[in-house]
């Protein structure tokens, strides 16, 4: 005899703080309800969100004010007070956003499969939300309704930990997506906002067995860290982002350049973006040079290996430095990118699957050969022929949006939408069958 | 700047044994050439290791003579010593799994989507294998060559951990394989038997970032639970079956009485053996006496609730004992089985709710709204209609074979297979395509 499956039953109860206890009994229930929606109340409920970002936001912009003159005074850098920062725009642009969630196929009740086996078993598998999705994110409060709004089309209830700088702006905008919520026959207690400042309670979170279907962080790399290392629920973790382009060669050297241009420039800070440029010696010579004007006009910081110092020559038009270990590996999230040269497409294999993270790496070529065994080999979520890393991404690869960039092998690889939040039932009608 | 990618880097990789991280380091290569090993080469491995197990096993069957003395002198009971015993007609029956699997198709390369987008990219998802799978289990050596067989197939490399009263039948096994494995040119290293006894190895195999891709517990609810409490890598567990079948008013009762008695008494031991039978109360008093004379003569032991005891009569065909608090909710794996009369179906969906485990749970009925409403609404990896819960199995439900049945929900859920020991990669292909 084994021991009992009582469900919903938190080990070391007594850890968990009053508030996140309440929250999570609520949002379970609401989840049972908010599975059983139909589409199309779960979408009147988004464009509700949607109309009253659009319309209903004196109290966000009243919340983020506050959170914004706190944080300048309190030292916060010119980057950080701008992610924090709202306006009209910013929410007319983020209820866009929530218009192309509600536009999307709704992915729960999809039949995964389904057939009728030999002994007139009617089997299939059909998608079913997860449950209560937990989020922990930090800065941008655009992030509270992003996640909101996909976990809310894909049938789960959400708890929402928000950075503290923008707790005021969270609070609102969870307020906001509530009020939208009920209006639409929806329980508001499907999301939820965790308002206590204690770090303590994301550790609960993750020890909150039973209460939490899905953890997902979303922040750097310490955060990443913390979670894989106290998770005992599941999670799925991603964002970090250690993207290499190797430059083949015989390769289109215009294009790469443009690739690596785009890739490292475009939008330094985010976790798509080219850290390291490993370049076949044969490529090199015209390569470098091209680059370092390019990149060298962006302001772009370059680490160069030995080789690579000496083809940049004496004189570059970039600031070009030696290389140290520390440069390998590293994600910059800033205008800083570190080049190696090689002397086939097997070192660079070798330098991405030890230096890479699993997100997203690029090969450049016109070698069909070295093109598919990049892709063959090459163990990451994302890999490219040819484009830029920048792609990685939900809406640029076509799944409409996402909630995270998972670099786990498990559950969901790469950009996540819609149907990365959902799992699926079996369902076996008979007859009076039973197993012979 | 954030933290370095590099992989591959255990944490406290001084906690891990020397066996562990010599077998660990030895497989991760092998996986890699797994993972680009044809689907023939595959199966000629698979092919030879079912030759091996009908023609070369005197050393397999050896060994498993002194693992069953040494067991039956330690006082091993009489259904663990069977479980334990190989002869002939085993290996051969294990043989035949073998080929069963090797006639499943490869899952790896499987495009599981491709579109091109509109900005001409080439965008698709393809299935990978996972890397190294470690997989620990107890007692039954079969289950060394079932879980090989599916991770050979998958292109995974695997870290066998069996049970220590098998540990000399599962290593011959596990040589067998490799030999096997090495004579069709595929990297012997790709299976691993860790041989120390020590159970600290488990959790060093559950901080094991880096090394290991997934571990698959398969055992007892303690096991699922120690995994739970430890695991730093990603895990699916599951395993632990607390089974309901309600019988709903109107229901076939000829078929109610079939299907109870099949799903209790056809195998009590395993997960997917009824544990509660819920009985409409309209239903009980033709379903109960019947119920009681078919389960009786089988041995069943039942613990009714107040009203059902009453049901039963004072000289019931069965032994019928009153129902305590411990007997709702509990995995029985033996010829026990609770009864409890509900008046309504919502009463039955709020008692598996509470008590089940999320595993298989059935309605007996001839009402649509209801079978329908129980399908959508209990929230488990199986849900039947007109069936015994005994059809959850891989090969039942049409999977070919299975590595484990997940009570997760995120990855996979119910019987595992040959796909649910895959992850997938994008592959994005451009012709010098940047993010605008």
């Amino acid at each position: 005899m084994a021991t009992t499956g009582a469900k919903n039953s938190a080990k070391n109860v007594e850890e968990i703080s009053p508030e996140l206890q309440r929250k999570a009994k609520a949002a379970k229930p609401a989840s049972r309800k908010l599975a059983r929606s139909s589409t199309e109340t779960k979408n009147d409920a988004l464009r509700a969100i949607a109309r009253a970002l659009e319309e209903s936001h004196a109290e966000v912009l009243e919340a983020n004010r506050a959170d914004y003159a706190e944080a300048r005074d309190g030292g916060m850098d010119e980057a950080m007070l701008d992610r924090l920062f709202l306006d009209e725009s910013r929410l007319s642009a983020m209820a866009e956003d929530v218009h192309t969630v509600a536009a999307l196929p709704d992915p729960v009740g999809e039949v995964i499969e389904a057939r009728t086996l030999s002994n007139g078993l009617a089997v299939s598998r059909r998608r079913v939300p997860l449950g209560v999705i937990a989020a922990v994110y930090e800065s941008r409060p655009n992030v509270t309704i992003d996640i909101s709004v996909l976990c809310l089309k894909s049938g789960n209830a959400i708890i929402l930990r928000g950075g503290h700088e923008s707790i005021r702006s969270n609070a609102a905008l969870a307020r906001l997506v509530q009020t939208a919520v009920a209006g639409a026959g929806l329980p508001p207690d499907a999301v939820q906002m965790i308002e206590s400042a204690d770090r303590d309670i994301v550790l609960q979170m993750l020890r909150y067995h039973g209460a939490i279907d899905l953890l997902i962080p979303r922040g750097g790399a310490s955060l990443i860290e913390f979670v894989r290392d106290n998770a005992l629920i599941p999670v799925v973790t991603g964002g970090v982002g250690v993207c290499h382009t190797y430059v083949d060669s015989p390769a289109n050297l215009d294009n790469a350049v443009d690739i690596a241009f785009n890739a490292k420039v475009q939008r330094p800070t985010v976790c798509n973006a080219l850290d390291t440029l490993i370049v076949h010696a044969q490529a090199a010579q015209d390569l470098l040079p091209n680059l370092a004007e390019r990149w060298g006009k962006a302001g772009v910081d370059i680490r160069a290996d030995r080789r690579a110092l000496a083809l940049f020559g004496p004189d570059p038009a970039a600031s070009v430095h030696a290389a140290t270990d520390d440069d390998w590996g590293t994600e910059f999230l800033s205008l800083t990118a570190s080049v190696k040269i090689v002397d086939s497409l097997e070192e660079a294999l070798e330098h991405i699957e030890h230096y890479g993270s699993g997100h997203s790496e690029a090969i450049i070529t016109d070698d069909h050969n070295h093109a598919m065994r990049f892709l063959d080999e090459v163990d990451a979520a994302c890999v490219y022929v040819n484009a830029s890393t920048r792609f990685t991404d939900g809406s640029a690869l076509g799944l409409g949006a996402e909630v995270a960039i998972s670099t786990n092998k498990l559950h969901a690889r790469g950009p996540m939408g819609l149907r990365e939040l959902t799992s699926y039932k079996w369902t076996i009608m008979g007859d009076g069958h039973v197993r012979p």
